[in-house]
């Protein structure tokens, strides 16, 4: 259970990565939102394998738009998106028919469902995300209707030993995506990129972190207490296959401050609009958002399909030394940013729903 | 909207900290729990201020159960339990009336809902966290009738510069509660139940971080994709006031690591169990509990009422520099533990009937 | 579970009829709608026994009003009403302690929770409705201030024999409650009124009728395919205790029709906008309402409590004959006025914010 | 909003009537039921149209099943089934572009949404219930597993003024698709069939009822206050498209009856098992089925799309005398049957997770 996300701008999504599809379905969406085939088309190849310093699958990924459409806007009526799986080597994943692999989700699909889809991690392969990014362009094409100068960037901001400048204004997703590794930091990218290569050809990997600003934000987006914004994409984010951590602001750097200095302090700002000096509660306070970007971090573990030899468990509750074969990505953190981006915007786009229905009655 | 947390196992909570009363319902417990009145006023008294350390209000907090329960059990209808506010002093907050506090949720709410609650933060009030106690109470009647070996224990392991060690095997929640900084490591916590009364005196407050570790934990729980146990921990977490990251077994640490020493071998233990010789997934792999201890962290911030001038905004869209009076904390996280803990107890209940209904046909 | 109803403007009850209190917690309302104390309290007034042709119980039913209202506006947070149950005689119910009382829910709720709770009928008890009617004097609020032009009228349309007029433009709900048998038919309501005293007499009860009429409906209430507000207002009407069927416009007389005749043909009105000349429909089409008055009705089982003699089951599996002592209404419908009319205002409301939440982007 | 239908057994539906495909998404199915493609093909064959007395459209229905099952097994992973769209004549249509058809789901459409998608209805097209057949045919097979005694049979029970007998024990779905009408009872069916030709030569439609008997009934099932099952049928039937009316055991006959002749008396079956009587309550008590088969009627007008003359309104708010060319049935009951079948199978997968869940602690 649980293969949707959203309140009202719902996303549910199924597939698994052998089989003949990966599908989306996004519920909620409000009638009369142009909809913008390049646009999904381009979020999902912006996330598809095949491409630098990632797997080097390659799959087509065009999505079939299969309802909610009509005459170049939505209808109001669930929109489906369909992605075949073209590049299937089942073979490939045979010798895993009865092992469980290190650190992957092999084990305890096992012991939930007393099924052992060995073809490539099933449902808990990364593939199921590609339903995430078709949702988050549908949210996208919402989100440039009722708030169009919203601007969501995630960029990777460390990996491994290094470490890259978090996105800031002026910043663009043009920017992250003409980076091989999805860095606005053009200097620290490029030596990512090396590690990456470095990494793959020792065969291991490497954990990273992906940073988001959302510039552009309305105030008022987020339900407390159980709805609030920062509870929401926190959430979402470890939803992410291989997310280990989030954080809000100045995140985890606050256990060791004082409040005198952490707190942000109300400035009026050159338009005579109240707003607050610093950003260390990363544009949310209470739950709700309070006009400041939104600032947060994703942190993401080295993928666990490496190539040396590892300790591997069997159905039969023995350990056995195997190395796996198979293509497989050095780095999370690289294919993480799109996803991380689509998570992003189903929940701004839930939000912003949530806010026209409760809210202020005026509104 | 969004005033329930839970998707079988359901608390929904009502009430402002200068309202008459703070409430909470819990929906979905099965009938036939033995309901332990004393264990629900014990952890309301955990949650107590007016202790050492912490504000000093005084509130009875006597909890008032108004239904669900009969003959010493739970009849599988809601159980209610109010709790009356007893102390209020809202003259205390009258000069606020026009202020928004830096950091705090006031000028969001305000913002959001086109209303100014002054009285001590209304729906924002910590008082709320009184309900989610309540509901975690219930919740740990089930778990010990459903899996009696499960043991949370929640502990302060940082607070500004001083660090401690995290809960372990053999760590209860009285070791916890004997400490009046709620820390199982007792030199750790000495130093900073110092640390807190230094900066009483000095009118300044402190970050910090609760860590978890949850032990006698069934495999297979959490529901993929979009209910995964550490994505429902992660946005329980992130729903905790002042609450601003939330890490899982390694945590952000993984950004630096590689796969082949993050990677958690397969071994088999004594008892010829299959199990795992690390644990830096923190007992979650693929959204699923994997039968090793949950371990997570959260970090929250310095409070944001401190007894300091500060820079406020007022409804005028102006600021004004304003020494807030009243009493208040000078540090999250002690009082923060049992809401941790409570809430920690809320999604393994639902976790654990969510597994009930689903799962494996057979179960 | 399921103790909640309603998809955004969202209500939760508790309480058992014969516990301390019976509560309601509405989540979901805007902000900023004006608070009528008096109006809450004037529909409780007005489903509460103790009046002519109902149950002798007498019940203050004072609603105490613990959060979500401040300075007279609600704040969006969550508004709890509480009422005290002050008329407990359980000793009453003490010979039902081991007996199933025919029709009633005694056995299921035994069967379904392994609990007996023998006083009054405990959470299956009609005392729950009052829950239901605060929830549903708060979406009168606030339908009054998105749409004031809405009216709802229920009234008795059959009790037994008698067979009163439906509700029609005019009508209003004074009319409703200035009949003892909440008829808008007076001379009907006097029949009815003087089979009520006769069957009371003879201990014995009678099923009837509600029908509803809601006039100034906006268009575009309904969410397809699976919040159909013709499929809301059948689940709302089915969950009142007793209820045994419900229709919308022809109901089932279109099962004796043809097509030619029960269609709706479109007219021109003199304002010249569009409308159907006939409302077979019952106002609502594909489940999205058309603007015509909405009309329904819903029929109610005679009250399975008589005074009369009638075979009990036993806990240990065996029949009894046996007469219960203890005060009843021979009918339901005469109670049911205004739960029903409390269910159709919440259903209403909770469509009015899907809409502004959904709907057309521009709106 | 609002495409999904169940609580944790729940189904997601996409798809227009002329776009590519119809989808149904099934969320929340154990694993490891086995899974009969052919009982999936066999149930959407029951429904499809171009068979005898329902209309010429001639649609493969071919079933794709995306995602879900492994080795012939669910696997917990939602599954998907797809239906392509084979047989499309859109120009049918094309006249429709600006008209609003009487009594259809047009003009509200138009209203709620702001788009007129003239295609054979859009979303609101009857077509749309041919993904309820394949999540209830999902639902069949896990009641296989969970209550292999369930069975429920749906049949036509009226039409226009035919008169069936409603369907009793021994009845079986292979009864009721033998014949062409839908009807356990011969005589009366054969009566039907020629009724339906009748009225298809006149260009006209009849309304009807379809009854359901649900023999083999677990006790426990239905959740109370706002999950019963009475009301949870109510809710699924009147999501039917052209459904009008629902009533549960004697249903609105009971406005007539007096308690001592309705109340169904307990007795002591053969088995000295604890039983009713009578069945007046259909099954059902306080919300929860008490072991009697469940019975329950639907009522459904006659086709809105006839081929003669009526006043059709058009966007810009005038009215139009029109003959409507096209396919279409002259009664909806025939082919409401396995609709009527699958949303009952829908509903009691639903309640049969949520009692597992749910209910007594010890199950």
């Amino acid at each position: 259970m649980n293969n949707s996300f959203g309140r009202l701008f719902r996303l549910t999504t199924f597939g698994e990565s052998h089989g003949p599809a990966v599908g989306a379905v996004i519920d909620g969406c409000p009638a009369g939102v142009p909809f913008d085939a390049d646009l999904l088309a381009r979020d999902l190849s912006r996330r598809r394998p095949g491409q630098a310093h990632t797997t080097e699958r390659n799959e087509a990924d065009h999505p079939e738009v299969m309802s909610g459409v009509f005459e170049g806007r939505t209808t109001g009526a669930p929109i489906a998106v369909l992605v075949r799986n073209s590049d299937q080597r089942s073979s490939d994943y045979e010798p895993l028919r009865d092992l469980f692999r290190p650190s992957h989700a092999d084990f305890t699909y096992a012991a939930k469902y007393g099924v052992r889809d060995h073809r490539g991690g099933g449902r808990s392969s990364a593939r199921e995300t590609l339903a995430r990014v078709a949702g988050g362009a549908v949210a996208r094409m919402l989100l440039s209707a009722l708030h169009p100068e919203l601007n969501v960037v995630a960029s990777v901001a460390r990996m491994g030993p290094m470490i890259a400048r978090e996105p800031a204004e002026g910043d663009t997703g043009d920017d992250v995506y003409n980076s091989p590794v999805r860095c606005v930091d053009g200097e620290a990218g490029a030596q990512m990129g090396a590690y990456v290569e470095e990494l793959r050809a020792r065969g291991d990997s490497t954990g990273g972190i992906v940073a988001v600003r959302v510039g552009g934000v309305p105030t008022g987006l987020g339900e407390p207490i159980y709805g609030k914004a920062n509870a929401r994409f926190a959430e979402a984010m470890l939803s992410i296959n291989g997310a280990m951590g989030f954080e809000m602001g100045a995140g985890f750097e606050v256990a060791a401050r004082r409040g005198s200095s952490n707190n942000d302090p109300f400035v009026n700002d050159a338009e005579g609009v109240l707003r607050t000096a610093s950003n260390n509660s990363g544009g949310v306070q209470g739950g709700i958002t309070n006009g400041m970007p939104l600032v947060f971090r994703v942190a993401f573990k080295p993928p666990s399909s490496i190539a040396r030899e590892q300790r591997h468990g069997t159905a039969s509750g023995e350990t056995v030394v195997h190395a796996v074969a198979g293509r497989h990505d050095p780095s999370i953190v690289v294919r993480a940013v799109p996803v991380v981006e689509a998570m992003t915007l189903l929940v701004l786009a839930d939000l912003a729903l949530q806010r026209r229905a409760g809210g202020i009655l005026q509104e």
